[in-house]
């Protein structure tokens, strides 16, 4: 075994199927958002980022940074050490009740991300429960997967928001097993929603547990941000709640929110948790402030809203193959992972413009795509900036425009063009 | 199935096995460490902490507290996303830049937790490496063990610091299969140090990579602050180094350094790596403000080193089980859970000082102790306060002194007591 070598070769296979990934060395700019400079060959250069998910721009609000500033100067840089030997601090403590209350939960229990807050309370949760049944959307995020997987528990995937397909592996496993529901409610990569309630229903009627990712929704969804759940009027009918503070709130760390039991046998259980350092009090200082403020104002989502709107609609009339999406999240399809790379590539290199390519194995092969995510802070004249950046991109590239092609896509008069994920991740 | 009542029930065990776990509640003070504000009972009152992993009180350091309130104010207060997308800020491309040359090695990779980077680091490592064997000491770190697990790879175990058990595990292997041994330099909750030089031979003789975890050592030992191996002059006979960012540099995450290739496969292969939300730029220039202090100040270790030999030495002349350790480190055994934890809330409640009790799984029942970790900041009249408070207690409690029982445990002329921790974690 040569060791170097081995390493060599991965690496090179990873270049040979095009998936080698250089990550963009950036420094955003307060009071510039969503501006940022970037350096590549030597050079630094502004540029505007167009993929952020830090979707309300929170990370630049100034009573943010300033809860930064003051806890760092008050507190220092760190926590200290684990929750449980001398780093649970104050502002944390703090941070979990704002949680707990934004979700209308009992408690809540934070993490340093929220990778981490999945696989943990998933795995934790599932492993506990005795034989327990685990169903699972097919297109939900790795650090479920992971959590999933790692919980040692019989799975069941279920299609993508796919009602029928998980009642009839609920009625199969019958209402006496343990059985745990995962599933998100914003599906980052497409931009659509899941049928919480009709899961909800499903829940109640087949007597499992139901456990919600809402890390694309809190804060931007909801009259006091606590996502699609409160949205909807659903938050009660969920039994965990989990969510992220490092996209719409600004900062950094995952968290689940629930009854005062299950939050707290996570707390006991899961080493993920247990043996981590806290997160550090300017962290959550910054979040609390973040939450308090989404809480109360409703003019980063409103804006958000219509400047999403308002990409979609100037891009499609472009021409340009828009999926449809309920949400946020504008996707615009290329289909081949090459084309995608050199599309994004070419949009920051020769415009400016920073929208980084989503291949396989975040998307299925076949549906790599540019993802955009229009913030408050995205004007209508960045946005006309963008649909000319496009434009020249798609011709110079040879990619096709809306209805062009993409055989493998099926269509559907809903969006133009369907996609139809195959496989989850 | 009744899922209320299961946790219910689960959280019941827990009190019942006197393992329930409540976090002070600690808000320390920047100019006044290791002071600090705890919070019970609707009452506040300022304590002193003798059990940080804020090793070295950098995390109030005013170099570190500036760079992070300065990149809050100029970046914002998190990276915006993940490595890949939109979130690989400036001040972590630098922070790693500095590790990698604070060990010497080609490249270094940040995680948001020393957690996840060794489970994550392992994990990748031995799953991607045809066959691998992995060869792990039986008292490594919970973050460790749970890599070696996920990485689906076959295990040994070899006894703590055990080089002749290790050598015969290599052998039985053979030279050509791929093997990982996995070690810590510093174990935390012992302080003892492993023989790093012997296993590098090993290593050498038997064609095995080597993983260390210097967790507790980078920043304390070695002329720069990289850690035993530095201090030893290996680290260039190690494939990969841990670290920490929590502990000694006083903020948050963790990280990994080696050759290019190696860096580059977890970078590329690890799913917690990849799909989470990267380190905010104000930690990651506080850390780098951190590291690069103790790259060139000597006085911290000096007097963490100083305080506590001399901690060691007040507290065994009085007669306190004092667990032999050649590092910062001072283990004071007590050997009994529910007494660890009287003295524990004896300590805060009527000395105003808060040593988290240290029981199962942490260590191995019948070890139970509090652990000190004196830093620059504990003075002579701080110790000589916490020597009266600890024999107050022991007195009020019953808790033996040296050498006046703990049957289950051996003794020897080397220890006093000698501890012989029986299993890992």
């Amino acid at each position: 075994m040569n060791y170097q070598r081995f390493f060599e070769e991965a690496i090179d296979q990873i270049h040979a199927e095009r998936r080698y990934r250089v990550f963009a060395d950036l420094e955003r700019i307060v009071g510039k958002f969503p501006r940022a400079i970037w350096r590549a060959n030597g050079k630094a250069e502004e540029i505007t980022v167009w993929c952020s998910n830090d979707y309300l721009g929170m990370g630049q609000h100034p009573d943010v940074v300033d809860a930064m500033q003051k806890a760092a100067g008050n507190m220092g840089t760190g926590a200290g050490g684990t929750r449980n030997i001398s780093g649970n601090n104050h502002p944390l403590v703090e941070l979990e009740l704002e949680l707990a209350d934004l979700h209308g939960k009992e408690a809540g229990l934070v993490f340093t991300s929220g990778f981490v807050s999945n696989e943990a309370a998933i795995s934790t949760i599932a492993r506990l429960l005795p034989n327990c049944l685990i169903l699972s959307d097919e297109l939900n995020h790795a650090s479920m997967i992971e959590g999933v997987r790692r919980s040692g528990a019989e799975k069941k995937i279920f299609r993508h928001n796919d009602v029928a397909h998980l009642e009839s592996l609920l009625q199969a496993a019958g209402r006496e097993r343990a059985k745990l529901i995962v599933f998100e409610s914003v599906y980052s990569m497409d931009g659509d929603i899941a049928p919480i309630e009709a899961i909800a229903d499903l829940a109640e009627k087949y007597n499992a547990m139901t456990y919600i990712d809402e890390v694309h929704a809190v804060g931007m969804y909801g009259p006091r941000g606590g996502g699609i759940t409160e949205r909807e009027g659903l938050a009660h009918r969920i039994d965990i709640i989990e969510g992220t503070l490092a996209k719409a709130f600004g900062t950094l760390g995952g968290y689940i929110t629930g009854t005062r039991e299950v939050i707290d046998a996570v707390r006991s259980y899961a080493p993920g948790f247990i043996f981590t350092t806290a997160l550090p009090p300017a962290i959550a200082a910054a979040t609390t402030a973040s939450i308090r403020h989404l809480k109360n104002s409703q003019a980063e989502r409103d804006a958000q809203q219509r400047q999403a709107t308002h990409a979609k609609q100037v891009l499609a009339d472009a021409g340009l193959p828009v999926m449809e999406s309920p949400t946020h999240i504008v996707p615009i399809l290329v289909g081949d992972p090459e084309l995608c790379k050199m599309a994004s590539d070419r949009l920051l290199g020769v415009h400016g413009l920073y929208i980084q390519p989503i291949n396989y194995p975040t998307v299925p092969r076949g549906t790599e795509r540019l993802r955009i995510t229009p913030t408050p802070f995205h004007t209508d004249e960045l946005i006309a900036e963008l649909k000319l950046a496009l434009v020249e991109t798609w011709n110079a590239l040879g990619i096709p425009y809306r209805g062009a092609g993409h055989t493998e896509v099926a269509q559907s008069d809903r969006i133009i063009p369907l996609l139809v994920p195959k496989s989850g991740g």
